[in-house]
């Protein structure tokens, strides 16, 4: 096995070594941009250490972890079109930096460009792979939609939004696992119980965003902390609150989330006051615990060894011991 | 063998058999909004006719020439974002009748779509034709981004415009031609031949369709005429005038493609009339004689008997008599 350093290294050795000039430019280059802007890239990372956990050469799962980082970044210029977002990691978005155009039609390349990638493998596991990845992507697609549904409703429930986050983020760190399975040709069962093991970690790992959003350190957090709240996103901590509430305070929080005040600072003082009085943001971090666990339980029944459930484990608690 | 409105009827009855009520509905209803608007549904017909030049049952093929046919729609709805185009085939298009973000994401979902259906055909299948498809697909982005990128430019030459409208257009026919090989299970060879057949045909529909938008009958062309002189669109027949006429009027010609005045009347009659004293006119046609003569001779190797021969060719005949 190795560390997550080590997988970020090859990863990034790898895509450099896919580059090539291709034509059209006004294509590509907007591809190359937006991979190269980085990030963690946790779920590709995911995938070399799930083919690891499986006793296959993480070298085999390289053209998978690719497709699965391209296509994340596919959603990301997409989606920061919809959401008529700035910046990216700091930088320019594509269609800020080129034009809408740009970000629609390289976005479909890139879609496309990572089912290519899976060509490497052999005709059973190309299908595989595929199969998974068109019900990912399909998913990611519907939990979009309904991340837009969902800021024209009032009456979104827990279990609609749980769904909406499954669906737009957790089944794709579950996929990324998975396919490390497929590569290694493990058993069904081990190859259900990682994508069941990052499904839940997945949730875990949205819910604490949506948590240090309000609560995390300005200074270590990266995004704008109270983003969620200035923008009225109907997160799960905002809708564990408003059930929490008397009707005084919950309507004193709707109230709140149909305003857009010039300066946000007494507004997100006030929300992030009603989210702890109310008991949201221990609901909140009980959730986040309880998916957790949820994922760890799925390694007791995996067929593999100790040392690599701990190792499992350990990246598990790493990931959700940020306190960003 | 089937007439091309029995193949028409096959897949508006496969069509409707495969949709089903699916959430969220804000994403699927502009998917069958467009797919619903018809046209002549001709890529997916080739895909059925197709396999049954090869002697495979048309029905084996027809989750494959869905798949064309979403794809091709996919493609529509993303472009008429790009061109801020109001209407496709006499409705609104997606984006104006819901919205931006509406139209990128069904479009997305489409892309998605159109490679599900292929896991309705055995592994080794399913990868040819996963294959072929992303090649297309990427081809056909590529195309559009030429086309997108030749706006900006004064120096396209006409080797660069026939490469442009082989991507755009062409690629996608050939592909779904070769499809229904790929399904009928005949040699490479003949999968190859047939593509060459449908590269030509499309390649020779394309230019026909340059032409007839300028020298078309208003009454039956179903565009609008002159749509593309209104809109300054260096075609092939501008290229070829340019190309064919001497200083002065090649001087008029690049004036008359810089200006949108509000009466086109005059300038459509002055640019058609220099489109046929320059022989522009005559050299399209005979472009479409060669691509289509280039067709038919790719017939001659293949190894089918001289009745399929007959009805390919016939079919290719009346396509590109349309006179319209």
């Amino acid at each position: 096995m190795h560390t997550i350093f080590q997988y970020q290294e090859f990863l990034s050795d790898y895509l450099q070594s896919q580059y090539e000039t291709k034509e059209p430019r006004n294509l590509y280059e907007p591809i190359h941009y937006i991979l190269d802007l980085g990030g963690k890239r946790m779920r590709p990372v995911l995938t070399l250490m799930s083919a690891e956990v499986f006793d296959a050469d993480y070298k085999k799962a390289l053209p998978a972890a690719l497709a699965v980082e391209v296509f994340h970044n596919f959603s990301l210029v997409h989606d920061d079109i919809m959401d008529d977002a700035p910046l990216r990691r700091g930088h320019e978005t594509v269609h800020e930096k080129w034009n809408l155009n740009t970000g629609i039609l390289s976005g479909d390349a890139m879609l496309i460009l990572a089912y290519q990638y899976f060509e490497q493998y052999e005709p059973l596991i190309f299908r595989d792979l595929a199969k998974l990845f068109s019900k990912t992507a399909l998913e990611v697609c519907e939990g979009q939609q309904w991340d837009v549904d969902f800021e024209e409703r009032t009456d979104v429930t827990i279990a609609e939004y749980l769904k909406m986050i499954q669906y737009k983020t957790a089944v794709l760190v579950a996929a990324a696992m998975k396919m490390g399975a497929i590569i290694a040709e493990t058993s069904v069962e081990n190859a259900n119980l990682i994508y069941d093991f990052g499904l839940n970690l997945g949730l875990a790992f949205q819910l604490q965003d949506d948590f240090l959003d309000a609560f995390g350190n300005p200074e270590t957090f990266g995004k704008q902390v109270g983003g969620d709240i200035i923008e009225n996103k109907k997160t799960y901590l905002y809708l564990k609150a408003v059930a929490f509430s008397n009707e005084e305070e919950a309507q004193e929080l709707k109230s709140l989330f149909s305003i857009q005040p010039e300066d946000n600072t007494d507004k997100i003082e006030r929300v992030k006051a009603l989210f702890n009085s109310s008991g949201a943001s221990k609901a909140t971090q009980d959730a986040i615990q309880d998916f957790t666990f949820k994922a760890f339980q799925t390694l007791d029944k995996m067929n593999i060894s100790t040392e690599k459930k701990e190792m499992l484990k350990a990246f598990g608690e790493n990931l959700m011991g940020r306190k960003v």
